[in-house]
Parts: structure tokens; C-alpha cells; sequence
């Protein structure tokens, strides 16, 4: 099974009834607690030798990154971040020396939008292994589904840095020769938990770009029952990467979100610039763009997906 | 660090102030909502290698502890267990022939006790490990701390079948020559879901035995600021293991717990025998064991430190 067939798979097991509105399907699981109040239950690990190598990822990051992609999770739902608990696998006996940089990582980044650790497990492990479990709290969560055709599309920041500061490392380029933004983009990206927040009364579907542009947006488009048409020329590709990078690169943590017409004067208010990608159309899950030539291609979302073998290089 | 000394570290770095009003320091993060409503918060993991063999361990079985060891520390607040999240790590492809009985043992032990899996993340891993996260409720939480000089000790039910089970493994016994007390014991553990709730308005502390008697019990006087002395003859132990296994072997996932003598009487109502063991005196943490002898012996606690190194055999 691939990740999308493995999450088919397990939907005949997830419980999905009141007060439980919405599990996986959408990047947290939502609990009802009551009338404008809702619980974000979420959890993402990264595991050592397949979303990290030690060669070029030092742990201060490593605890930014495992915070931020929780911390993503909860700001594409529209949600503040509450409370986290942390599972630690490691090969070796814990020592300051790669403990104290961890642990400083994951809290100032936790702490930096409100959010703190509570507690934990920690395990013995043949290789290093984090895993973080979330909770957040929102008024009026933000979905999926919900775009419509019509609605215009957006991203929150320029894409592709992530991805492109893989493909340097994978041709052996020595870290301290990759560009600050690139190295930024992958080690420490930054969520986007104050749009999300903005974006509440504003956008019609939200997720956050963890595995590409393009499976992401299939992500929107299959759960609003929609298609989508975007702009070659519209995409903010981040500096030293390129157009594919920004389609199918991972990790980006951006936010993709739509908005009806009639919301449109709105994002003047929201906290930063956003940008205009395209547009919902009726259709099936399927995703046009529009070259700078004026061309019109359907691209089949390839994305990141750990859980294709065998790995990718 | 061994685990101790991790967690006395980890102090630091976690928040425990209201509405947080026990960290874990507890058996689970503590999350007051209102007056009589609180979130309990745990996460358990098991790692191949670590936790288990799967020489020895079917994938049923290890759907089966995962929620066990969640839903025993949910049972030792006196909570009800609700909403859980799975990190599964898996070497291979996942295909039916594994995922399927190991689902099927997590959903079925989960629901058995009125929970349900809402969501998770699956990874790419060296190894298979299982990690899951879960969320439950109580109206008045049961802690670690509360015992008091002259309450009454007592557990569940009898001690050491797991590590008995463990100790025949490390023997090479063929698992059908293994007494089926000793495989359930160790393989499919039971939560004490429905005594913690009873628990509630009748134990001054409480915790569940997943580290072996000895240093669970030693948790409880320290966090009580209080000793206990413990009868040998009392301690119930499972058939087939012995003393030394009913003290210090782990993952019994029995409770222990300590009672006001004004309270006894109310022991009559709980949903099933209990074991009376020892009483809790004044003193500094200490643990003592009156021998059948009658001799007083001063115990250190030895339980199970998965971080001790070199790993035990």
C-alpha cells in the first residue's frame, strides 16, 4: 500500500460521529467539545534516516521541525496550539549534548505561539525517532471541503525552498555552501498559525502544503468535490528553486486556501501578504495549469510520499 | 541519563501551571476544563527490539498491549478513556497480512473500553514501532500524589506473570510450552478501566504497574512525601512466577493503589477483588518488605528501565 491506499485502508477503522467531526481525512482529528468550541487532536514524527540524516540536520532544527509540523497541522485548521506531548527514541544514552539543543529547538518554537509541552515517553530505539502529539483549541475550524467553484486560490509564501535544499544536499553539496532561505526553508520552516487564525472568517477550505502544491491541492479539491486551474506565472517559487519544486516539493508548510469572491476584500486585513495562484473550477479532482505559454495541461498530483517504495533517493 | 534522571531533567522544559495541574510527574498530563471536567493526556510507544520480538509477538497481540499501555495509565487517574491517535513505523510495504490483526487487536481493545482511534501518521522506519496517543476524561482525577501514613496499599490482581513470560523467552522455551496465564499476561494485557473509575471517591493515590511493584510504589511515597512497607506473604503473585518478578517485573498494568482506613468499608463495592499488600507509613520514600520470616528489609526499587545501559539481556 502506498500512504493514499493505506488511508483508505484505514478509514474503515476511524471513528467519525459526534462529537467527532472530522478525523484524518483533514489534517487534524476535530472534537466537538461544544457551540464554538472545538478540541485539534493531532501527532507527525520524524524518523532518522528517512525524513532526517544527521549529516546536515543538527538537533536545535530538529526540535524546531517536529514542533512546526505539528504546529502546521493545527494552523490549517484554523486553531491555536494548546498543549503537546513528546515521544523520544534514541540509539544511545541521553546526554546535553544533543539533548539540550533538542529541547530547546522544540520549546522555543512551541513557546513561541503559545503552545507547551506537557509530558512525554521516552523509549530506547536502534535510531533516533521524535514524535510529537498536539492539542489545540478553535472557535470555528477551517476545512477541506468547502471550496466551491469560483473560489480563488492562494499560498501563503513562496514554495519549493524545502525540496530544494534536499536535492543540494542529495548532490553532496557541503551545508555551509547552501543559501540561508533554502536552509531556512528545510531546518527551520516557520507555520503559519496567525493566518490561520485570520483566515477563519475569511477562506472556504484551508490545508497546509506538507507533502506539494500539487497533492495538496488535490487534497482540497477531492474533499470539495472541485478542480482546480492554476497559473504558471502566479506561483511564488522560493529563490534557488525551481517550478517543480514548488509543485511537488514537500515540507513547505505553507498554507493553501480559498476564497469565495464575495471575501475577497477581507485579505487586506490578514496579517501578511498572500498569493494568488488561481481558481476553483467544477469538475472532478482535477488539476489544470496554465503554462506561461497560455497552454492548458492536467498534471497528476505527485507529491512527497514516504510510503512509496522504494525510497526515493 | 537513565529514565530517572531524563525525567528529572525534562522538568525544565515542561509547563505545569493552571489549567495544566499535573504533568508526568503523573501518569498522564492533566488538563482541568472546568470545575469536575478534566482532559487526561498520555502517549505510550513500543519499538521492535526494545518492547517486543516478533519472534515472539503476533501483530494482534501488539495492537492489543499499544492500547493497553495507553488505557492502563488512563485507568490509574480514574479517567474514561475516549479519542486516540496512532504513529504506526513500518520496514516494509504495509500489506493486509500484518496490518490487518494488528488493527484489528487495537481497535478491538479500544472500543472494548469505549474508545476510538480518530486519526495518526504513518512513517517509514528501519523497524516497526507503534506509538499512540490518548485522550480521555474524568470528573476527579486520581494521582500519584495523596497517600497518607496509615492508608492501606493494595493491587489488582497478581504480579509478575509478564516478566515471567519474558524469562521463559530469554530461555528459549518454544511459546506452546508457555502456561497460557503467563503468554496473556505478558502478550495481552488488561486495563483496570473500570476499577480506576471506582477508584475515584474511595483511593487517596493511585498508579499503574508498568515498571514493576518496587518502583511504581516508590513513585507514590515520593510523590506523597511518605514510605510503605509491604508484607510478603501478602503480595499476590501469578502463577508460575516468582517474588522477584511479583517486585520488579514490568508491564503487569495492574493498579496499585492506597486507601483511608475510614474508607475500607467502601472496598466491598468495587467491581472485583482487590489485594490488600502493606500499609503506607511516615518516612522518606522508603520501601520495606516484612519477610515471611518475619524480618524487616529495606527494598531498593528495581524496576524496568528501558534506559539503563547496557541493555538488559
Amino acid at each position: 500500500m502506498n500512504e493514499r491506499e493505506w488511508l483508505e485502508y484505514l478509514k474503515k477503522y476511524l471513528y467519525e460521529n459526534p462529537p467527532i467531526i472530522a478525523t484524518f481525512n483533514e489534517d487534524t482529528t476535530v472534537i466537538k467539545v461544544k457551540e464554538n468550541q472545538y478540541l485539534l487532536f493531532t501527532t507527525d514524527a520524524l524518523v532518522e534516516g528517512v525524513h532526517f540524516e544527521l549529516s546536515y540536520f543538527d538537533f536545535y532544527s530538529l526540535g524546531v521541525k517536529l514542533a512546526v509540523s505539528n504546529l502546521s497541522d493545527i494552523s490549517a485548521m484554523g486553531g491555536e496550539p494548546k498543549w503537546a506531548l513528546l515521544t523520544l527514541g534514541s540509539p544511545k544514552p541521553i546526554d546535553s549534548s544533543f539533548i539540550d539543543p533538542f529541547m530547546e529547538g522544540l520549546i522555543n518554537t512551541l513557546e513561541k505561539y503559545s503552545a507547551h509541552l506537557t509530558g512525554g515517553d521516552t523509549v530506547k530505539s536502534p535510531f533516533f525517532f521524535f514524535s510529537l502529539t498536539l492539542l489545540g483549541e478553535t472557535e470555528r475550524p477551517l476545512f477541506r471541503r468547502g471550496a466551491k467553484a469560483g473560489d480563488y486560490l492562494f499560498v501563503s509564501r513562496p514554495l519549493g525552498g524545502s525540496a530544494s535544499f534536499l536535492r543540494l544536499i542529495r548532490k553532496d553539496t557541503p551545508l555551509e555552501l547552501i543559501p540561508e532561505n533554502l536552509k531556512k526553508a528545510h531546518l527551520q520552516p516557520e507555520p503559519e498559525i496567525e493566518l490561520g487564525l485570520s483566515l477563519r472568517e475569511i477562506a472556504s477550505s484551508a490545508i497546509d502544503i506538507s507533502d506539494g502544491l500539487l497533492l495538496d491541492l488535490s487534497r482540497i479539491c477531492k474533499a470539495s468535490q472541485v478542480s482546480a486551474e492554476i497559473e504558471e506565472e502566479k506561483i511564488p517559487i522560493e529563490e534557488g528553486a525551481t517550478l517543480e519544486e514548488a509543485l511537488t516539493g514537500g515540507e513547505d508548510y505553507a498554507l493553501l486556501f480559498t476564497v469565495p469572491e464575495e471575501k475577497l476584500s477581507f485579505l487586506k486585513n490578514l496579517p501578511k501578504e498572500v498569493f494568488f495562484i488561481g481558481k476553483i473550477i467544477e469538475g472532478k479532482s482535477e488539476i489544470f495549469l496554465i503554462t506561461k505559454k497560455g497552454e492548458r495541461k492536467s498534471l497528476s498530483p505527485q507529491g512527497f510520499d514516504h510510503f512509496t517504495f522504494p525510497l526515493q533517493p
